[in-house]
């Protein structure tokens, strides 16, 4: 790295970064005495940066936030509930969405403009906006430093732990720091990967266009590498706050180590998404090499992560490779059988599109008892590569989902 | 129909036909004492078609079975194995093919080029060719025209009961019968649908090119419109023989009652496929209606049909249709939210994108209770269609994946 400046670890998740608060409480969205509602607070107008879901059908969270960030904002805040996802329930949901949204300026005493809500739950329901406006006040009162931690849980949904990391890049001007929560479980995946992811740093950004695509690239290679069950949800967003109380605009001083700053935290959430995939035993990726594009890399890859006979056969731990080989051959991609090599976690069961008869069955299964699981796939058809990460499916993943509403 | 001919179900499966015998043995391809290889054998040179898979990975016995069938053939027999899949065995695996029709031309006194073989079973391993032909004197001893119902159970998998069906058609010159069974269970998917299916008929049919074409749209109606798990299989394939023992030519006196009669038969057993799949306890019609073109009603309805979240909702009796919206949403299918109708097993659920207030939660769920369901999505964008049938995914599909090789 120039000028010697260090990445490091840091605590605090969504509030690591100077500048920012955050909090939850319990507004019985849903279920009674569960945290809820989560709130990240700047104390400076932050330039925003935002990237939505490609699902047809949007939440009203989506439609609203989308146009509020297009430009950069500023925002100053960001409200989380999860239990309903105000998806699909026409003039009113969005109605419901402007009645929190004012509340929650007169509680905070912002503008609503500068307030972006996200939800999470159930389809088609709509919001009890009213019991979250009462609940705003104790929420506001609620913020502080250490918030981060309520807040990460409020936005669980079936997700069995919370989700935030953050990292400070060390400069000789000072610190910056990115952090960030995030929340998966179901309906991760393509496109517009998953969930609810959001960020903030203390980076001094006055490039709207420049913070977008640093953003717009660490999510392509992060959440929109990992895919648990193919479905993509109406509400997905990743929201990035640049509140910029470090005083050091990294495009200037750092842009690299800052730019590795936002991909290792958006990497290291999406990573936690695989590993919390509903029902999930094993996580695994799926790296595609030698295809003859990156897209035929990326479609190979991801329907092998996605065949549900590889998945159980992961989950199995059945170094069943051939459901692997015609996972590739129904992908789209363009290779020859004959000529496709096939290792797990680096043991190379397949050669030239045939069992490797130096590998008995005996340390194939071996391969696969690790916890994590990496397929390597070389289609030996080209120069291009990409990677998945997933996980197995489970009978825990039928029982949760099956019952979800109940 | 045209001069009152008249469609009737038959008795005797894939020897429902003049002309056909059929009969199986245990040959110990796989396990001991097992009914695994069957034989189809017709008492005069059948013109045949064929539809095989679009997997780029495909089995020597696609690739064989697809040159011979060529021009019509014509065939006398067909030997189907369980247990081995005989594909990803590189030279050798055709080596064995090869054996095994030899010894079938010899045990049959009928000629190597007019056998076809078709296996199912695990990828990558040897077929124990051998074995196979030890047992070919008994089997060639044991064909019958009551051998379908052995004959049908020997090619089943993971099928829990065996798949045949007949129907005849009364002419004022005669009958023509068409039967047929098939195998299906897991990898039934898009593209080529499935499985391994077998139809005979006593039709006297000179023309391949129409023959072919009748039997391809019948494919496409109906084991194309099946879909499982989204795995396409590396050795599926639809055989037809037609024997001629009938003296009726279909295309001259009868061409759309034969072409009833060979859909309603692929139609039949693709339905049992369903009904069969691996662990499931519903089967459902996912039915796109009002799309803007017939590609994207079939997207929108495989969409919803391959969605882990429907299937486990279904499963669950969860009329959570907020999944189902959400996967026409992201299917690529082009529709406004606010003017998509869904309705379970004829029950309003959805008007304009939302929720019906004039149906109940309680109502929802009753209409789950059938072990059929339909759920239809009109999209009002359009006037294409498309249909699609499925089953749900439970936690008996997981049990059955993740040890099927042991």
């Amino acid at each position: 790295m120039a000028d010697g400046n260090r990445i490091v670890q840091a605590e605090g998740g969504v509030t690591a970064a100077a500048g920012f608060t955050a909090g939850a409480v319990a507004a019985g969205v849903r279920k009674k005495d569960r945290l809820d509602v989560a709130l990240v607070l700047s104390e400076t107008p932050a330039l925003a940066a935002g990237v939505f879901t490609r699902n047809r059908v949007k939440a009203h969270c989506v439609l609203d936030g989308r146009a509020k960030v297009r430009g950069g904002g500023p925002l100053r805040g960001v409200l989380v509930n999860s239990g309903c996802a105000n998806a699909c329930t026409g003039p009113e949901g969005m109605a419901d969405l402007r009645t929190v949204i004012r509340g929650l300026a007169a509680a905070t005493g912002t503008s609503a403009r500068a307030l972006l809500m996200a939800s999470t739950g159930v389809i088609g329901e709509r919001l009890p906006a009213y019991r979250i406006v009462n609940a705003l006040p104790a929420l506001a009162g609620a913020l502080s430093r250490e918030g981060h931690a309520d807040a990460a849980r409020a936005i669980m949904t079936t997700d069995t732990v919370p989700k935030e990391f953050a990292l400070t890049v060390e400069t000789a001007r000072g610190v910056i720091t990115v952090g960030g929560m995030a929340k998966g479980a179901g309906m991760i995946n393509p496109s517009m990967a998953t969930m609810l992811s959001f960020l903030t740093t203390d980076a001094l950004i006055g490039d709207h266009a420049a913070w977008l695509a640093l953003l717009r690239e660490a999510v392509e290679g992060s959440f929109n590498r990992v895919d648990a069950d193919g479905d993509t949800s109406t509400n997905d967003m990743v929201v990035a706050l640049a509140g910029g109380r470090s005083g050091i605009d990294p495009f200037a001083l750092c842009r690299e180590e800052f730019a590795q700053a936002v991909r290792g935290v958006c990497d290291r959430l999406a990573r936690m998404i695989v590993r919390d995939t509903e029902g999930a035993t094993k996580v695994f990726t799926v790296a595609v090499l030698g295809a003859r594009s990156g897209r035929e890399a990326e479609r190979a890859a991801r329907t092998v992560a996605e065949s549900l006979l590889v998945k159980t056969a992961i989950h199995g731990q059945d170094p069943n490779w051939g459901r692997i080989l015609a996972a590739l051959g129904r992908s789209g991609a363009r290779f020859h059988p004959d000529r496709v090599a096939i290792s797990l976690n680096g043991l190379p069961l397949v050669l030239e599109g045939r069992r490797n008869p130096l590998v008995s069955e005996e340390s194939a299964r071996a391969a696969l008892l690790p916890d994590e699981v990496l397929v390597e796939a070389h289609l030996n058809a080209g120069s291009s590569s990409a990677r998945i990460h997933t996980a197995d499916l489970t009978a825990d993943y039928i029982r949760i989902n099956a019952s979800y509403r109940s």
